[in-house]
């Protein structure tokens, strides 16, 4: 069986626990690789400390260089890493490789961004008590980060958080999701011959009692987590000093107006509610749909869905495929048989088979049912009528969460209003809230999280501003 | 008889060739004043030279002092200001009356600018050639300016001249309109105590003999003029040196769709289309109106056009009254006939009665007819119909001129298609061509000009960049 | 005596508790005023809630006009405002002085800032999967603020709090020392009657229990503290899910390098040692100078710290007065003796009358003595000297802290150095670390702070960011 | 013999005229290629115009991927552009290999730039004018530019419009110097083969006469030119109602000061004063030494100028060969005689061999002669001794043109004040002015030019502001 060492303080290692990768698809093991205890998390830390002053100090060069090189390193290996990833985490082939090319758009727009931290010129003379005076802002490494990665996009979410402090300047450890670290680990790979300094990056796989020191031990700077609501904020408090970044999940919500384009519309909800089995923080989950249109939109949308492909994720036709893992799927399924029992009509699917779920459709939900209230992290889509635009608005509103919203319309005034009272981290017009680029600002209100990525807007978190006042003339 | 001394070189003066200013609306003199001769001009040059090196030095505390002075000091005299661009303009009162506001609105954005120049900061290490170096920009005054104003906007598109100039720092020499001098040199009167240092701004009504040094020598780094496109173009190439920003006329062009609100178009339409017997840059000539609305649209706004109140501008009713001279009315007269003499059908107005020119409205215009093609700079409105948005963009499109254009829709599509593809230098959505504020970058594409004003905009380009290479480590 | 309601909802207001308000200086009762239970900071909470809407909503000019309102009645209030600090803070007439009219630049800056939001455009076609489409990103209120300010500059760090919040469009609610609320509830007036909808600002004297619902109650989004470092590293851990900004003290450090203009060294640190008796969190409490010029320093700083003036802070002369309580000069008084017998020498001062402590310099100090290591918050300064530049950034460096720090220097190398090296939000050359103008970023790294203030820093941290994605073409 | 197709409408032609291009070193002709004449100038114009709607709307991946696939094309064929540029110019191979990494970096730059071009989000309701109402301001391309670049540098200042115009969407036609136009027509056959729309580019060698048209074919709607002040200023006045940027030459000055690192100061200024013969633009013509090292500079300047290796430019070692032709070496000799005649002091050089002239030094000159105030455009250094810093300044001012300047300094003061006070586009500290980088500002004060290049600057000059006004609410 294949083997993948961690990566720990720039040295490829295991450690005395060793644990198997299990493709969900076929319950097969893929690889071996190993968990860190606390102490090699405590030699990665010491490492990590030990490279700060010289990370702080590379030129924009260097780093450009560095970020550059394992773009294209990657780029190389689009195969390796696509299949690594189809094997680990049950993504199909397609989604599995438009990861991977965001991976490497992620490191490039990194490398890019390294120029052009965003230093302020200001004059400090507004009033006579800073007279001959100017200030020089510019912002400088925080320090050592503690980054934390989940299962449904193993690779390019932990790039979001590597990419942004290679190019800010910092240290890194990051946790993988304990069910999907290959790709992670093959990318440590890259990065150890890419020129950064070793010790700058750990890639330690850990069970959740060592994970934790990552929230408390005050040695890390910025705790920047992506993962599930109730573990995101639990952390945040116990977070010592330390700053805490945020991306967690939602119920993502639709508005599929009266003007819109219903075809695109259909095309898009498809990929929105079921790619990877909807296992996607901004998962297009409730999809409300003005009354006028709602059957039509509902009948195409079934008819779409019914003719998706179920199969293997290394098929490339495969649009469906097994979910993470069976305890997941039987959570779907029991938050959809709740629904049922509560009144709810299942219009396609919702039958389990094992650890696939199948694109399922309900509708005559209520609100506090748990597919429409909580994040259902599963191939589940909610489709409600809606009489006026404005309760649209409320409906999509009326959640703990507020991650990103689509809203399907061909009206300036509709946009502009969904824009303005929508409590969302991002209004997509003509598209679905899956919609994401690595560069936009992203990430959520209300209880879907604290802070945004986005290459640059990562960057920032990880940097501190520091003034230099001095004579000007 | 009043008389308004001219400001020269920090002196209110007379010169030996003395004039009176007329009310366009009953051809009354109002005051008199004088015209400076090159003699005069040379010496504010000179004065305005020796303060080059204070205003460059000169603290934000100070500059932003000296220009919210001048903002209050007009708010003070809001009413003095209204009444003399009343009189010798015939503009409205409450025309007049937006216009102080629009001047002490523009010195307040400019106080509040001076303060924030955008200094850059940025690595230079990109390439191993810059290691260990950063850069500073910094925006340092280009100089003494010329300015040149036009009668229709007396006071605030001088305004658009001296508040940025004294907010960059640089001196400036404006030359007001010879029919309109008198709300300039009021002005003058505030400024000389503003704290401002003497000499760095004249404000000199001249012939064009005199005023065409302003364009030739070469002790202006910079021509910033306001006025028509033949005398601009024809001064670009005349300016040696010297960089040149023309802010020329048109005849800008509205677009009233099928989705448009029509009462909302009618009535800005109206205000486009009249406001000052259009003598105004961006005065909405051309009206397209979608064939399926365009009767209504064509009724309507006749039906309103027809209440407009016609008189004394001094009356706060007044909505339109005598056009700056009989110059201009016979001319517009003469267009509007050669219209109709060509097919043209006139469905209001068109009949000259002195100074005075009524709203007209004309119809079944052809491209090349002068009220279409040319600016006709008169109350005079081309109403067509369109059958598809392509050919009403086409029809925008088709002129010399690209100032500003409206769009009257609720469609996105159309909004983003009037954006990519009018040529001009602001499309407005749901507003008239006619619409600004002066914050906002003005300015014209194809022959409505170059460069843009606002007050940043205008500052900018009365700056120079210099670069502050040094090392960083 | 004068009794000052205190401002909830929209309402001045008294309560079951009222208590008075003490001149440090003579301890006499200066006015009485009260303490809000928990009952009335919900009612402040539910009023503010209510307008968070309206605000969010409010257009610029109305923000502006708020703001501009509020700055230029302080301004007509300037003697009542300086009255009432030096009364409730002992802080000489002169520094009372420059903090009204720090407090009504805080104010216009942040009524400049409210119109210039920074909304982002930016394409999203940098991958085929963004093709053709576009975003907006512009930032929205983040709801109820909770607001917690020292007594040391009552009036103005509560501004630094209240014109953001108005600014960005939260309601606010403040809670003030308690032993120095009057001046804020004199700005309450102003601001009652500025056009703010009512209750948008709450000003509520409260004790510890009382207060700590601001801490903790999830209605508030934003955690804005500005105070001890203990106090606020507690808070954050209590925070729940809010955002925090910690803006707390330190032991910031100078530095006299040999190129140093002496005389100018000696003033200036002067200022920063005993102004309002050090009670600053930027106070400059150690002076490390170049050992060849450290006995010249001294000897100069000695003779000049011998010639302030003490006595009473309405007197206009006075240098130094009272500290805020005998609590505080008894713990500045023990830390003094504690390095006195642990081996310092006092160069000046050291010895308490009651509130009174005089200017102290004390030299040949250990590092871990309470005088250097933490925050004295009183009128003392060690002095030491340094052999070499890398030294004497070490030892600023060498504590738990870093807010801000001075070099004196006229070498560009040691200007950079400092810059890259100090661990601090501020590297001030040429004047002390008590250097702050109000727009500026300032705050602290380390345990001196979370965040930054400065006008429009706060306002950001008041808003959540929002990015539009639409269609393009 | 080679020959060099010229590169038209996106065809590679031959043309009536055909000609030799020369190497300066040894007089061999190196290949033959081809002039434009007016009739395929015209073409390209009209192929050029064809391509500009659809250059417009080219997304920003297919932007950048263009730029970067001719970047790494360069990249891959560096040893045969090192060469060509060697042969073509006599530029020591050395220098000419740092010229290709830099058309390499400006490709690159200019790749990275089309993501970020700066579009504006504004609030538009300062005033009640406004109220309801945003802006968006994008740029839009202003369509066919033509670009002149000269000999000195013949890949990489072509590149610094041709990388530019591709960003900002622009067709170019572009006039390479006739004596050295293949390293651009070597480029041009990548271009081709990049994915650009063919017509978007062509590069035309041309005689003067047909070169002529592009300064006055309104049909260009930008000329930016790069070469001699007289030519360019002439062109101004030509050019129509196009925008022209002018990129010149001038007499660049260094100070250097007591406290300046004597021997970086020397090493520098050789490379400053002798790399390609002084022919650069920012060559470091003037060298103001403070008298007090005024000796010690001296000796060790003329003792490492002596130890520079002449001769074949192919050879590695060589750092000065041939100027570009004998005219040019001549008029180098004359002025230099010219000087001597007038009292100057040769110390070093000053004689002739046919197209080769050796590195120079003179001192004791006059402000006038031309070698001092006119270009000399060869490796001619003057040598003088300033007494104060202020002096020094003002000498370096003492002149039509404002490039750059360098100033050898470790003190802040004299930092502050050459940047303050120096009338050039880039102070740099502790270099020769004759550095750059090629992302930073880059541009001439007085007769040295109008307008900046730069990649981000270039583009901004080639595109126009558009602002759209829409509904917010």
């Amino acid at each position: 069986m294949k083997a993948f060492k961690i990566y720990c303080g720039g040295q490829f290692i295991t450690t005395q626990k060793s644990f198997e990768v299990i493709n969900p698809f076929d319950g097969k093991s893929i690889a071996k690789t190993w968990l860190a205890s606390n102490n090699e998390l405590d030699l990665a830390i010491r490492k990590a400390q030990e490279t700060e002053k010289e990370l702080a100090r590379l030129p924009v060069f260097e780093k450009y260089g560095i970020l550059s090189t394992i773009a294209r390193q990657i780029s190389e290996k689009k195969e390796d890493f696509t299949k690594i990833l189809c094997q680990e985490s049950a993504k199909p082939w397609r989604y599995a490789q438009s990861e991977v090319e965001r991976a490497i758009q992620t490191f490039t727009v990194a490398a890019e961004e390294s120029k052009r931290l965003p230093g302020e010129y200001m004059s400090l003379d507004w009033t006579p008590a800073g007279k001959g005076k100017e200030g020089i802002v510019r912002h400088f490494p925080i320090g050592l980060v503690a980054g934390i990665s989940p299962f449904n996009f193993p690779l390019n979410l932990a790039v979001h958080k590597i990419a942004p402090a290679i190019a800010a300047g910092c240290p890194i450890i990051l946790k993988p999701a304990t069910s999907t670290p290959l790709s992670t680990l093959m990318l440590a790979g890259i990065i150890d011959q890419s020129g950064l300094p070793k010790g700058a990056i750990s890639i330690l796989p850990m069970d959740r009692n060592t994970g934790n020191h990552l929230v408390t031990d005050e040695r890390f700077k910025l705790l920047s987590f992506t993962g599930s609501p109730e573990v995101g904020w639990e952390m945040k408090k116990e977070a010592g000093k330390k700053k805490t970044i945020l991306e967690l999940g939602g119920n993502a919500g639709v508005i599929v107006t009266e003007s819109a384009d219903m075809d695109l519309a259909v095309n898009k909800c498809l990929v929105g509610g079921f790619a990877y089995s909807g296992q996607v923080c901004i998962h297009a989950q409730r999809i409300y749909v003005h009354d006028h249109v709602f059957e039509t939109f509902t009948t195409k949308f079934i008819d779409a869905a019914k003719k998706l492909t179920t199969g293997n994720p290394m098929n490339p036709d495969t649009d469906i495929s097994a979910m993470i893992d069976e305890d997941n799927a039987l959570r779907v399924e029991e938050w959809v048989q709740e629904a049922i029992h509560g009144g709810a009509k299942a219009l396609l699917g919702a039958k389990r088979e094992g650890t696939y779920f199948p694109p399922t459709v309900l509708t005559e939900t209520q609100r506090d049912m748990k597919v429409c209230a909580l994040e259902v992290f599963g191939p589940v889509v909610v489709l409600e009528p809606y009489s006026n635009f404005a309760s649209a608005i409320e409906k999509i509103n009326d959640s703990r969460y507020g991650l990103q919203a689509g809203v399907f319309t061909n009206h300036i005034d509709e946009m502009n209003v969904a824009f303005n009272d929508l409590k969302v981290g991002g209004v997509v017009i003509n598209d679905v809230p899956t919609f994401r680029v690595d560069h936009m600002p992203y990430g959520g209100m209300k209880d879907s999280g604290l802070g945004r990525e986005g290459v640059k807007y990562a960057m920032m978190d990880m940097m501190e501003t520091k003034i230099l006042v001095k004579n000007r003339d």
